[in-house]
């Protein structure tokens, strides 16, 4: 109970540097020596010192025949900071506990082994399945190369997103778009379809100026119809990386050059091919993706079940109409044995509206196998 | 506080009675002396005795100087029987804590001046909210003479009652199956439409036989396409009412005669009309109405603002495709400004589902009034 206790602590503060770290992991450091917390850390950003260093430093001489809490297992190899392990070592540790292995190539099993060789009692798996969750864009990214992907949307409680006439404002209350600013923080970037600039000329920013990162603005974008007086042109506030299709004319390109926070990149087909834009968003080190359609953007990401979570904002309103656009267009799926399967992990009120996170089951289904 | 505990307990003992008193409300009731309970009891199907006899009964001779609590005012006219608020005259009673006053023309706030004029201590109005919300069939039937109406479907989480192609069994899981059994036997009549009928050929009943009260069956058949040979014709095991236009001839009508349990009520329109039937419905002492669809059903009834409440179970599936089924069909709204507005008032996870219900806030739009 004692380790769950000061394993908490340190998860909580993982959890308050959530969407400041990437590409790197969150992670959260607790020292103890005799029933006392003598040292604090968290890994701030990429490049700054780890958790388990900056505690220990906190901890100072106390740290020799402690106990450190650690949410991720400590590194055993050099990278932009010196190995964990060694400074843990050195500084006469007795215990450590840690709440889940790091999946990293390099680190995996061979932090914990170190520890052991240098006569150090380790535990593992304490909340881990809490720790594991908080870094699920991490362990998604780290095993797949490639983005954590969340769907985002809101509709009534009948499942459309708009009237018939394609109205749309507002579906949800102001606490649940606060919200959604929110999570675009926690994300490395934001994906809309070029509809979306069009209609709505959004600027896709998180609205927290205090929080520092801002996620970069994803525009797909077959055919570069993106306005140039468009607020994610023109606002300079934010990256944004607009995709178009192999078509488009070098001139076309060049006409956003001045824009030094718009890049275009050119795919080498001539649709948008999202697993192709996902892989691309994986080299660029983008490790969670924030979706937020419109209807034919989710349709795309669904048909090709290219999703690890849905993000739904539900309001207590009836629209109507069998033509009222959903949340998904495109084609659909045809049989009830192929439907994707999900599981609800949260689910919240926020004023009105009720926000519903589910994640994809994936023991089941993947669309079209069937 | 003492109050609102044995309030609570009568309040117990109304519910557990919920879908068996119609056209009558639950009601239950709790003799207190000296701080110990001398009498318990409840309404329990109409003709019976009322909840407050009962337990004056069971109190007896210790009813005297006692404290009733009573879930709705004791009546104070002569019914199917003598009116509550002399029996309790009569047995002495000191004190009379009442949840909330009897909206029926008869009564509403006469049992209460009656009690008062014979020198008792009264109390209305402890744990109110809770007593109108478990009557709130009764409330509302009293008040309008039509039946409250629950809106009721199973959609996927982005809004699909089927694939494309129409299939549909199952989106949701057993639980939330069963859930819905115990609350169709909780209204007088479950309403579908004709092509419900035609496609799934539904038994439509409260699959709990202990309960007693199986809930009339409504179809909605303009043409009287009803199949001479389909379960809600000869099962036999409930009643069954088919609306028909005027259209219908006497001889295809002539065809049913031989099932006691079907009853064929023609309308004097050639379509049907939604207000019609709930009026009809009203006048038969059709308190409550669980409407299932179809989605052009269910569309019928939105249209015209025509429900109470809406009971969703929403499946943690995706279907997806922009020509899959919504739970409403036909028109649908055109301004966001129009839209319904509801409340949530039921938030539950039924195993792997979730089930919302949200009531209609009635301050707001009525359909086609803007």
């Amino acid at each position: 109970m004692i380790d769950e206790t000061y394993m908490e602590l340190a998860l909580q503060l993982a959890e308050k540097t959530l969407g400041q770290t990437s590409p790197n992991p969150v992670v959260g450091a607790v020292v103890v020596k005799d029933g006392k917390v003598v040292g604090l850390g968290a890994h701030l950003q990429p490049g700054d010192a780890h958790a388990e260093v900056i505690a220990l430093e906190m901890a100072s001489e106390k740290a020799k025949d402690a106990t450190l809490y650690v949410t991720l297992e400590p590194c055993s190899h050099y990278g932009k900071t010196p190995p964990c392990v060694e400074k843990i070592i050195t500084n006469g540790l007795k215990r450590v506990v840690i709440a889940t292995l790091d999946p990293h190539e390099k680190v995996n099993g061979q932090g914990v082994k170190r520890l052991i060789e240098a006569g150090i009692d380790v535990k593992v798996g304490v909340l881990e399945e809490k720790a594991v969750l908080l870094n699920q864009f991490f362990f998604h990214y780290i095993k797949t190369n490639l983005p954590y992907i969340t769907l985002k949307a809101a509709m009534s409680l009948d499942g459309k997103i708009a009237t018939k006439t394609g109205e749309s404002k507002w579906i949800t209350n102001q606490e649940a778009r606060e919200d959604v600013h929110h999570l675009r923080k926690t994300h490395d970037a934001i994906l809309v379809g070029i509809n979306t600039v069009l209609e709505d000329n959004p600027s896709l920013t998180a609205r927290f100026p205090d929080t520092g990162k801002h996620p970069i603005r994803i525009i797909l974008d077959t055919h570069l119809r993106t306005p140039i007086d468009s607020t994610v042109v023109t606002d300079n506030q934010v990256e944004t990386w607009i995709f178009v299709g192999k078509e488009v004319r070098r001139e076309q390109m060049e006409n956003f050059a001045d824009f030094q926070q718009v890049t275009i990149i050119q795919l080498p087909s001539e649709k948008i091919d999202i697993k192709e834009i996902l892989h691309q968003l994986g080299e660029r080190e983008i490790t969670s993706l924030f979706v937020e359609g419109g209807a034919e953007i989710h349709g795309s990401f669904l048909k090709e079940g290219l999703f690890q979570q849905v993000m739904m904002y539900i309001a207590p309103k009836l629209i109507g109409g069998r033509n009222a656009p959903t949340v998904f267009g495109g084609e659909g799926i045809e049989k009830m044995a192929d439907v994707f399967n999900l599981q609800f992990t949260e689910i919240e009120q926020l004023g009105k509206d009720l926000k519903i996170i589910a994640v994809k089951k994936e023991d089941t289904n993947v669309y079209g196998n069937c």
